[in-house]
């Protein structure tokens, strides 16, 4: 049968990809630890608005912060030219089109993105995953902390259904809290089900539209930053 | 170097595993034939409003049509629990946690789906995809056509960043309009950045919540299946 020789050789080969990840993800951890930079991974489905909340954390910290961005996505450089006008490093990371690779960074991209930015001079990276609920909970990159946007739009029931995400995260920012009066959430079943899956992770609720809740997600980096 | 061996290696197997793939599309596809299923492939991010839009279709044409779920997630059995109340075949396939096969249906899982179906007294088959934006776009399941849906509150640059699924759309629905008047986000930016990657897809603009629009996704349906 076809069926089972794909599943089998899937599997197999990436346990061999993940183990060479996560060595690599070491060497990036060592250089960062070299720099004293602090690094956070920001993961989310696409749109959920993460550079949206790199802008506002730029405004708000890119005068006491050195801050720099290494910006994943398949394709574009949009994100990356969004951020670059508040005068931080960015390097852009295209994952290309690549099945398997195209959608989430991996250690291997970020070692290389990293080579182009002065990290000596960066005291908080934040790194922007490829928009994806999936694969991207998977590789680690060397970070310290993970941070896993959830907008509000979403639904519910985002954290049962994709719980490799929810499990790894140090952070839930729930984003568009604003748009709670217009449609059909209920927010204490998504912080419940957020702690069905994940018992430890800290949840934020935010609006990175209108600021709200974020004065909270800037204390909560600055307590680990310093 | 790591880093080169272990992109080198991805690929060629990725190859490997879309030559079979493909291969195993064209047998669900003359089953489907065989069965006269129209089959649909409906994909997007997390939370976009599939299977909103499935309950919606579900309503309106359970009672001329007899319509068969296929629902695809990494985990859980949410949405087909929501479906299975229109009386209709539903199977839920779980991706499981599995790297590389664990954020798509691709052709197997399909093919093991549809065996739990009664396709034979199925005109049309709606399938679920996972939601993401991304891999499920290289996997040909035997369907007729794609549905990619896209929310309004996932931005305009989507279209951009992730050409792929884009690029392979027969249709794009635009859910949640209803959300435009409480939204930083240009309607037109948006269709233009679809045309952009993807001339030949029909656009419709709905919301699956207040059913604006959706008059146009049946009469789409409709149009192909009779």
């Amino acid at each position: 049968m076809p069926a089972s020789n794909v599943a089998t050789r899937t599997v197999s080969v990436m346990e061999g990809i993940l183990d060479a990840n996560d060595a690599l993800a070491q060497l990036n951890r060592a250089k960062f630890d070299a720099a004293h930079t602090y690094v956070v991974n920001v993961m989310s489905s696409p749109g959920s608005g993460k550079t949206n909340i790199l802008e506002r954390t730029l405004e708000v910290l890119g005068a006491s912060l050195r801050i720099g961005v290494l910006e994943g996505d398949v394709q574009t450089s949009l994100d990356a030219s969004r951020l670059q006008r508040f005068g931080v490093p960015v390097v852009q990371v295209n994952t290309g089109s690549e099945l398997g690779g195209g959608c989430h960074l991996d250690a291997n991209m970020v070692w290389c993105g990293i080579s182009q930015l002065p990290l000596d001079k960066i005291d908080l990276l934040l790194i922007e995953n490829v928009g994806n609920l999936v694969c991207p909970a998977g590789f680690l990159l060397g970070e310290d902390v993970r941070v896993i946007v959830a907008s509000v739009t979403e639904g519910e029931d985002k954290p049962l259904k994709y719980p490799h995400m929810f499990r790894c995260a140090d952070l839930v920012l729930i984003n568009k809290i604003d748009l709670l009066p217009h449609i059909d959430f209920d927010l204490n079943v998504l912080l419940k089900n957020i702690g069905s899956i994940n018992s430890k992770a800290t949840k934020i609720l935010m609006s990175a539209r209108t600021g709200q809740g974020l004065d909270d997600w800037i204390a909560w980096l600055n307590a680990r930053i310093r």
